[in-house]
């Protein structure tokens, strides 16, 4: 069994993180042989086996992950010369007692599951780190005023505590589906086709006891029904893990529009350099989760479209299950480690925000003064002034302070601080960290 | 406003279900003025409105949708010109109330919010039909013994009422997750930036107040945080029609296949005929609904896709989540209409299941054999029987039991009956159908 | 017939627009009129109908849409009421040869391949506007020099030539796919199960003379073979479209992020406003372009997904292609629209960009440097200065030039004037606009 | 450099195939150091390096892809650690020629094409195997008569002739659609944003005849522009992978239908077998190529969705190609590796077909029936003397021939056989067939 399955050329958003380690090939096998042994356990602990066969299958070791795949061709899955090595290993006496009564998908769909309660492990433990960074950035930044943008021109103020708060609270938001998700995921047994039927012809007085024992075993959730073509728990960690990397993919593409050279109110810790450019410092944290987020509603896509399996086993919807489900994992695996090395390490430019509240000479406050001025100056006549003073502020140069105190009809002075026209920022940003 | 915006020449699929008339234009049309309308009673409640206004508002009629779309292209929705025409319909003194502090996006996203509510609630009401349906099927069925098949080759048996228990447990799922997201869903009220500057600027002294009544008359939940750039209630929309679109794929899909000239266990209630060719009885909801669960995945992944929305509103990802969310909406309500319509007329043909259960020459039981043979022959000779003897049913066209009635080395008779192998079916409906 | 199908209340980016019209329920309706038109002709020609047949067909009118798309709800397609109503119109004498050895995916994609055909020609009508504006941009920006981005952070200069001329060369492989797709599409015309047998039955000596004289009357192709289950006409648009939407996507990107307010190199040139806030125009032509790319590619995935399409005739493939066939028609007709209306109107401010040249304070030509300085000084010194002088020139706000300056080991000037780096980018502009 | 990369534990669609090996991680740094070195010789040819850093080069061995993988994370991409290791293995003489004026864009591109190319190769002879394969299968069954089947119900008769002919008509769509984009994927060569600034620094005269040369060196179209944000290569390759996927989804959507238990027309060569089931022969081959066309589409969305890519290097979509295009190609090539063997071997049960055709009670000639009884009896009771006498043969389970003959009103016979009634299928076959 080779450690080194998935090397990552091409996947520096996951190469060498703990999600990529929890989903090679390797933790997969690891995963199949861990349903196997559950389930001669669970038959030897009702006493369907002997002892010494869970013991056995237990001690086999030496499989040969490459080899296995090759052999996988000629039925169509892996579990099937999966166990034609293990029955080999544990010899004559054990033998029978191997995989019996199973169908390869009870094994597979099982260490499917066992995978994602593993990988999800490390993704909400990265996105607990990420929500702890933006919780802290959020507290910071309370009172940080910068330009609100839409449409990706300046609107009114806002403040970054704000943005930090809703980031996090997207973040919670997916910590909370994926630990839902995480603890639904059932074991798998169902023998050929969902009857449980050989394990009856095996001995069993009651195959759902056998299955309520696996289960415990494996530590996953008692299935009400063999699910082999009832894929609620493969939908489920689609749409959690779609709404995870998107999320995230938020957080990603916020960073990238304020890192830009021209904007540069927020830097990455450590940005990637380049050799022949030495001023460059990349976000390539933030690169490497939009990338993520990019792809991962297509994999969802594949995986819900899979619900549409026929019959009690289905003749390609399931295949099409594995790979996706694999990438999905690891992919926002990935993208919850940059998240939380992003967010740990953010550089906010506190100054840089501030200045750009000026970069519409004033006018990003004219909201504000619309409502100021309307019950001094009437309705039509305060839209007039206003629609008057923004072109020349413009065309002149000039601040709208400046063009407004020139104003005679105007004797008190209006607030145009943009720092004072956030609103309801901090209340919000306070009531969202309330959160937990 | 025409009644009829979406005529549906090209969506059998939708056309003319009540999810259709929740969906269409005009449907939009009224949200957005429920939106409106409560935002003004929201801003009266509060003293920060004449009374008057509300009603106002409330009064206007005769509203275009069509002129609206074509007047929405100048700005990019259509809440700009619909606050022009309200504005000009309640007159000079109301006037000034009308979407008073709010922003396009705080409407338009309430009224996709009520649309929602609205849809899923027929949804809900199809999918509980649907479920009832599959709960009889299931009850009448639970001793139906029929074919087993897995990669579309047959297995062992299994039971019809287990098939239908399964279905139904998918639509089980599909309400609990619709009816878990429609009560989740929020109003949207943040203003030009999400900060509720404005509605500060004209008088609130608690924004989040107007938030809290504005939700209130609408029957939506109160946001914790403004979601211009957060789509939570987006995902989950995504991820639950997407669940529903495949689970009742997944029913479509068996009945397709069930329905075959050649195998004929199932039929729908009354297919769709074909003039020239009087003999075919066409399995048309069954195929709507298929082409639904084709699409809504990947409906679902344009919408996961929005979540990564720059800014405090973004340039592309929201408008680009109208049309899907509400191709969603009515394929779901589409199916889910078509899905009751099937299930409570599906014919059930248990003698065909009886007969198709002989197709194998009883080899449909050959893994019971095997299980008890083995202790007998050992398992080597069990094996190698089993082997030679289902190479001779086909060669020489005979029934494994005949075969097998001729082996000198079995004294007692082994029971071939296929319906007698049906194992833990039984158990697991009566179990699955206890689910409520 | 109403000319009003389709409002488009949630569709600024194609409401209104000869795209629209082209693909609503009433062009459909006129387009599967016009396939049973050509069919009558088409047999009328070879002698299997009476003239007056096809006339009386041809003089039809006021159907239903509406009514024809409730009434397709039994069967699962339009065509069958629709020949109904036909059927009954033309009266008794000519009512026979209405649809004749027809059925109903005959007609339905004949339609479809009409409407794409008619939509195509004004995709490409105003893909060449495109074009037509980017060359002037090109040609007219040629030397304009501006900051090259890479992962967001200003790299090396390019010149806004060069990046106009690389948009046009996607709108040109745009142009030529849509092209070359339109010109392949074919007729269909199979009869039940693509064999043309009905139409000998009706005594055509050569069917396949029919499917000729069929495709000529429309202007479409004739086909090699009926297609009902071979779907290369439908991939290839999906293809062609998915492109076309994504290339115009490419500018818009580009467009939205040099329009923004720290930016703000580009305009279009009638911003969407905010009646809330003067100062705003937003970049509403972009916004609604990008929104369409990012449904396109999803929505062609569902029709590449219908490929594979079971039998002769198929349950739930076919019908999933037609929303997302005509909802990809008409979003990338209103994109070409907006893109045409975009790159027309918009302003280039060159000064903006040559200020920014300016943001790095020099080390924009930083690699040019390294190249420079190397043979002077020896690699490992010159890489060494380079990156002391860079970090000086963010510490101090100095300029590289002024600190180069400084260097005694330097002897002659090095040119620093970023709009001096932009390599070949005219030759590379240039080439690029002699392609047609 | 290990060569096991890619073990393909839960790819048995792709396992162990050429296109495996030819889309590995040690694939891809072949065709990254194939780059390196063309870029280098192209260099050295044009006098802007010395002939012996190509050589020094190309010598390079024992680059580790784990260790580049691992290294790739900082900077986001896996050129910069292999740059580095590359410099530092020709020694200080020759390492300032590696990658010299480069961006890590220009590389990682070349290479992805030149994988393109190799796996397109291996692509193209294995479609080219399935197209002669179902070329035979048509001639062979030319006029073996079948149910035609439209919405899984007999429809009329059509031949296994025009069906494989048809088949091979989408294989050979394919293979043209991928032959044409094989032979136009350019070569990438830029620099840092396009210009090819540093080429020019370097002291290249002309920097687009370097561009030429490394072109040439690499067997790749040269480029009219770099085209780092100029997607069309990367757009044309997912249209004709998802193209190639969906034509082989087709043929095993059908070899699946028809190799079921109840109908049994088709067989694979060598299906899989299951160990407790000695019946069983999966449909191994059909099931993996219907895996791959059920993930292809989405795939390809992605890649699609990547056009929209900003600036003039993108921060996220270029980074979301990588791994989806390499599991297009894989994909794809494992399916025709499975397409091949599947038509190889394709077992045609000709007799079951013909049974099948009198499964209907001969009611699958209706269509032809009704065209021949209009003149003789009118066309009314033509047609409720056919509408009777379908509901009769169900009824009471005798023919139509037979409860046709006994009618006085019909004088001379009917010819009712099936296999008589399959219209132009044998001239649609043998022109299809003519195509190369």
């Amino acid at each position: 069994m080779t450690s080194e399955a998935e090397v990552g050329l091409l996947a520096p958003g996951w190469a060498d993180s703990p999600a990529a380690a929890a989903t090679s090939d390797a933790a997969y096998l690891r995963a199949l042989l861990d349903a196997e042994i559950a389930l001669t356990r669970a038959q030897a602990a009702l006493g369907l086996a002997p002892e010494g066969a869970a013991a056995a299958v237990a001690a086999v070791g030496g499989l040969d992950a490459g080899d296995i795949a090759v052999r996988a061709r000629a039925g169509g899955n892996p579990v099937i010369p999966l166990v034609a090595d293990l029955t080999t290993a544990v010899g004559a006496e054990y033998g029978p007692y191997v995989h019996r009564g199973a169908t390869s998908q009870d094994i597979l769909d099982t260490a499917m599951m066992l995978v994602a309660v593993r990988t999800l492990d490390l993704v909400r433990a990265d996105l607990g780190r990420t929500e702890a960074a933006l919780a802290r950035l959020a507290a910071d930044h309370r009172d940080t005023a910068m330009p609100g943008r839409t449409l990706t021109q300046h609107a009114v103020p806002t403040t970054f505590g704000l943005k930090a708060a809703g980031w996090r609270s997207l973040v919670v938001d997916a910590r909370d589906r994926v630990t839902s998700v995480r603890n639904s995921l059932p074991a798998q047994l169902g023998g050929a086709a969902g009857t449980l039927a050989a394990f009856t012809a095996y001995g069993a007085q009651d195959p759902t006891a056998l299955v309520a024992a696996y289960a415990r075993e494996l530590g996953l959730r008692e299935p009400d029904l063999p699910w082999h073509t009832l894929r609620t728990p493969i939908a489920d960690l689609a749409g959690c893990l779609a709404f995870a990397a998107g999320a995230l993919g938020k957080i990603a593409t916020d960073v990238l529009t304020l890192a830009r050279t021209e904007i540069a109110e927020l830097a990455e810790g450590s940005g990637g350099g380049s050799s022949a450019m030495p001023h460059k410092a990349n976000p390539v944290r933030s690169t490497l989760v939009a990338a993520a987020a990019r792809r991962a509603p297509q994999l969802a896509a594949t995986l819900y479209g899979s619900l549409a399996a026929e019959d009690e086993r289905p003749a390609g919807a399931w295949h099409a299950e594995w790979e996706p489900l694999r990438d999905l994992l690891r992919l926002v695996g990935g993208a919850a480690r940059d998240a939380a090395e992003l967010t740990e390490g953010l550089r906010v430019n506190a100054d840089a925000m501030r200045a750009h509240l000026d970069l519409t000479h004033g006018l990003i406050v004219s909201e504000r003064l619309s409502a100021d001025l309307a019950p001094v100056l009437g309705r039509a006549r305060a839209k007039a002034l206003l629609t008057e003073l923004a072109q020349r502020t413009y065309a002149e140069g000039r601040s709208l302070a400046e063009l407004l105190a020139e104003q005679p009809e105007l004797e008190k002075a209006v607030d145009l601080d943009p720092a004072h026209y956030t609103g309801a920022a901090t209340t919000l940003t306070d009531r969202a960290l309330e959160r937990r």
